[in-house]
């Protein structure tokens, strides 16, 4: 089990978003994300860290609907 | 081995920067990396995309001092 799992920060929080992520694409200020299940996440944010060892990718969100 | 390489795009060739990437931190256009045997490498870029399955992580340059 290689894969990171991606977690997006707001109000100083972190949220689990996408487990298990294959492939990210950013284009402009959109971040696409697939995981090994074919689950999509398509939202505006920004990559603010990743951590192979924590298997871990932290998204900042640019904006967000609830 | 789980970690993935980091390529740098520039004038359309990817051209390897950093193999077994372990930590990754964005602080506004600048990238920070640092890799599994301490090697570091600090540059102006964004990030293009990431593929778990290839172990890829694909950078895009702001700028490149040669």
């Amino acid at each position: 089990m290689c894969e990171a799992h991606a977690y997006i920060l707001r109000n100083d929080m972190e949220e689990k978003l996408l487990e298990n992520v294959d492939q990210i694409d950013v284009e402009g200020d959109e971040i696409r994300m697939i995981n090994i299940f074919g689950e999509q996440r398509i939202l505006k944010a920004r990559i603010k860290s990743y951590n192979n060892s924590d298997s871990k990718i932290l998204l900042e969100a640019i904006e967000w609907k609830d």
